[in-house]
């Protein structure tokens, strides 16, 4: 996953343009996502597709011809969606169209400005302090034209209508825990998918954030508001950090519950944001009379990591261990939904496991801790609680369940109620 | 407020009798209450008006003529609703009818006898330790005749005929927190409420306690069960000290919801009481069968602080400062009430703000934060919600959501559910 | 009640067999208990009844005739349902069927074979540590074969049909607090129960562990279920320590209110454990399909204490006073159960208890208290909480409600609902 990290990095992405249908030609290497495209104007509930951006080049140039800002060096240097300029400036006038950090010195910042026209550059706060009076020439050659917002959509059939979702974006530049961890880690886990039997259907997007969720949902949300039963939203997957998560609105859909158990017992010390901390596209996802059960199982949070949206989110911020961490923690949620049911013992009292061998013949004061996850997930399979109920309510991981049910469906004391 | 406080200070109040028609006939000043009467003998429930009791003198001589204890000095000096008496006793006679506490030496303790006739008077510790053997004068010149009980009563209509009621009691001679502070504090938020445009109906009430509440309870019960939404008890609400909450008997009403959430944002550190620690008309308005959703917001709760019930509860315990500061809450949980509804938010997905200049059209690492009220208020305004579950949901305080669903309802995005 | 553990406690019972009649019959010179045998082959649900185990002698003898472990000193020395044996064997060999404690080498553990036939013996660690090689005569006379499993059972009827049911254990051999404590605290209760009026139908049943309950239950489910209000497993109920309590297996039954309640108020140190901590036979009461609301009510909980299923588990580790708290604590749960009722006042507002001599006639700073509990029981027989609820709601026992309420009813101000 990391290579792909690195090989998607120096692409300029924006929420419109060739850096994204660059990105997703990538991705479409490894899993068939369909790409679409909506074109400029097209209304998207309470928003309009904006215009189409591009940029060939673009730099600042002292008296002396030096190329103190250059976009070839990094494409976070240019405010994103900058109209094309091309003239001299003065350093005050030229400071008005610069953005750094003061607080971050060695930062260059991640600055956009989708909804107005305007143009700028971003420059780590140290080299700022540098710049001396004088006449500069601006250069930015950039295109904003009607043209199209795109998107990559795979939606992998099951057994059952039903969905599960996984929402991801691609429209930053040069970030990598926010922004290439995400689509990174869901090809491979859309690839996962695709090599094995499954229940359920399975529809994931790579789309620009904010007006990408809100055209998606634009065309798509009576058949996911039907079908959907859990849906994550993949953002700020690639770091070595603690885990963290974001729940839906309001914390109480089947997402939640598949999401909390296994982040509990795989990683107990994770962090719980409130719905309020929300940033990304769970946004669109929960908001009211959309209500799509949409959560963020994250790395660290989109917000609260210093190099959070600077030239510091960069290929030494996230880490294959950081990458594959994730994708294993999202595998399982995965792999909960597909084996998630509930479960009704067959008899009256408890069975006799004696005599099929599933408990010892010799009682010693050890005899009940050796059988009691067993025992204890015989006494609540009781047809009303699920396997994640149970495991929640006898706290033991639900992995540790699936071979317990197995071996009793076997022994014919088990039978699946839904 | 303070000014009215002093000025009903001397007046020797009781459950009945001229001291209870001269303090509402210097209420009727400052706003138009209507003055009721009720016999002697009317049954209320379980109750029975007692007779009116008047007071004109009262002291105790000792055999050089000197008044040890003089009514004019204050009427706390004289048990409330003791019967005439004119003779010469023993001391040791005289101690059986004195009333004082030896735990606080300084203070004059209230104390009163309304259901058994007897006599007696209230003297500082300190001064009965003083008493020597001999012959003592005690004179009452008080009379105890079938006569009324008398209150006072305001209803201000409103569009709706929905009442927010206000229960505040007359009958405490000089006492100033747990007495002056609520008729004082309910006046001048009734000439507030008399000023505006109102949505609801206030009926506000100035009765004798428990035995005031019954009759009134007696007369209006099924007006108040149909019509009542929120209700306040007004009582200990003129010192300095912290804010305290008595709730409702189950704790869950309209009042309690409104109430709670003004206190914790205003006022973090009030105290919240059990129901259990009840003792004034919240008794009667909570008791089963009546059932009205009745409160206490109040200062320093009766029965909790030394000064309560004696003679330390004077002008000195109250101060203009902690009136206002329980005239502005109250006033709040009003304001609150009639501003309160369920908003919905007019689109699917986030509205775009940003081209209503609601938004800041650069996108920086800050931008969330700035707007982060507002982000929250939409995501919660589901018509689902009222204002104050809003605000305690996103944690930001009512009076702050008020001028954001302003600036939405004028944007045309937000819609009044109910 | 000591004496009576002191005289069962030599018996060597086992889930089947004469040590269980001989019990019986000896608690049947205390109460009327109806005796029950079940025969061997009967199939009950998922089980089936055992062979009948009876012993008459064992010992392990070494080359000089030396009897160094014998049945007679204690039973513990032979592993339950050993199957018989006369041979002479090596040390090794020997080893294969010795069971002992290394980390507690005084005591004999307690061991059982129930549904695979072999042959052992129990001894304690530091006498296993002390044999040397050489030959050894392994002797027991025991018998396995087509008998009966026997059990008591005792109805007392009551006005009404709807029953509390007691169930206890008798198949220990020489244990005290994990056995015999249990059917003699019952005896009594029973005894009690048999000497006074009552309301409800009581069932109580002296059983074999697991498959005793199992088997009662197969016979006997359906009027269980359609009568039982509440149930007591009773274990562990004769030592001299903390109380504690397993509830039934969600934990929200009428039985757990009436426990709780009892407990909280006599001994609120009492350790709650979960039901996951389940080991006797409330897991088939509790088991999905039977679902009957029966809890634990110990001391010492088995599998908790150092003694449990040992030989140290002897007439030293009971006491006269720990049986007496635990047959006091069962004593209350019966009497709340039999009292419990949901209680109205009879007028609107607070009655006016001076006149019936309920309340002090001088109010002085001390009155509320004086009167507290009654007020607020009168504040919360509202019709729809029971005794147990106002009980936990106003914090004050049960046990003084019960006056209170009689003073009422007394009064004509209190209805009893329920």
């Amino acid at each position: 996953m990391y290579e792909l990290v690195k090989r998607l990095f120096p692409i300029c992405r924006s929420i419109t343009g060739n850096g994204v249908r660059e990105t997703l030609k990538i991705i479409h290497e490894y899993i068939p996502i369909k790409i679409h495209e909506v074109p400029t104007g097209t209304k998207v509930f309470d928003w309009t597709v904006p215009k189409e951006w591009n940029i060939k080049n673009a730099y600042v140039e002292d008296e002396n011809g030096k190329k103190i800002i250059d976009f070839k060096k990094t494409n976070l240097h240019v405010v994103g969606y900058s109209v094309p300029v091309n003239k001299v400036v003065s350093l005050s006038e030229l400071q008005e169209h610069l953005y750094s950090l003061p607080e971050q010195p060695q930062a260059i910042p991640y600055v956009i400005s989708y909804y107005q026209e305007r143009w700028g550059f971003c420059i780590a706060h140290k080299d700022r302090e540098k710049l001396k009076e004088g006449r500069y020439k601006v250069f930015i050659d950039s295109e904003l034209k009607d043209g199209f917002l795109t998107y990559g959509e795979l939606v992998i059939p099951g057994k059952s209508e039903k969905e599960v979702f996984f929402s991801t974006y691609v429209c930053h530049p040069s970030l990598t825990n926010n922004e290439l961890s995400g689509p990174v880690v869901t090809t491979f886990l859309a690839k996962w998918i695709l090599n094995r039997p499954r229940k359920y259907t399975h529809r994931i997007i790579f789309i620009p954030e904010t007006i990408g969720s809100i055209t998606y949902l634009s065309k798509n949300l009576k058949v996911m508001k039907k079908n959907m039963i859990a849906g994550f939203n993949v953002s700020c997957v690639g770091d070595d950090r603690v885990y963290s998560y974001l729940p839906t609105r309001n914390g109480n859909t089947y997402t939640d519950k598949v999401a909390l158990n296994v982040l509990s017992f795989r990683h107990p010390d994770f962090i719980k944001y409130s719905f309020l901390e929300k940033g990304s596209d769970e946004r669109q996802y929960n908001a009211p009379g959309v209500d799509l059960p949409v959560c963020c199982v994250m790395r660290s949070k989109y917000g609260t990591y210093p190099e959070y949206h600077t030239s510091l989110d960069n290929l030494d911020f996230v880490s294959p261990e950081g990458l594959l961490g994730s994708y294993d923690v999202l595998r399982e949620c995965l792999i909960l939904i597909e084996k998630n049911c509930k479960y009704k013992i067959n008899c009256l009292c408890e069975p006799q496991l004696g005599k099929r061998g599933l408990y010892p013949t010799v009682s010693t004061k050890a005899t009940p801790k050796i059988v009691r996850s067993m025992m204890n997930f015989i006494a609540y399979a009781d047809g009303e609680n699920d396997l994640i109920d149970i495991s929640n309510r006898i706290n033991v991981p639900a992995w540790k369940l699936h071979p317990i049910a197995a071996k009793l469906m076997k022994a014919g004391l088990l039978t699946v109620v839904q």
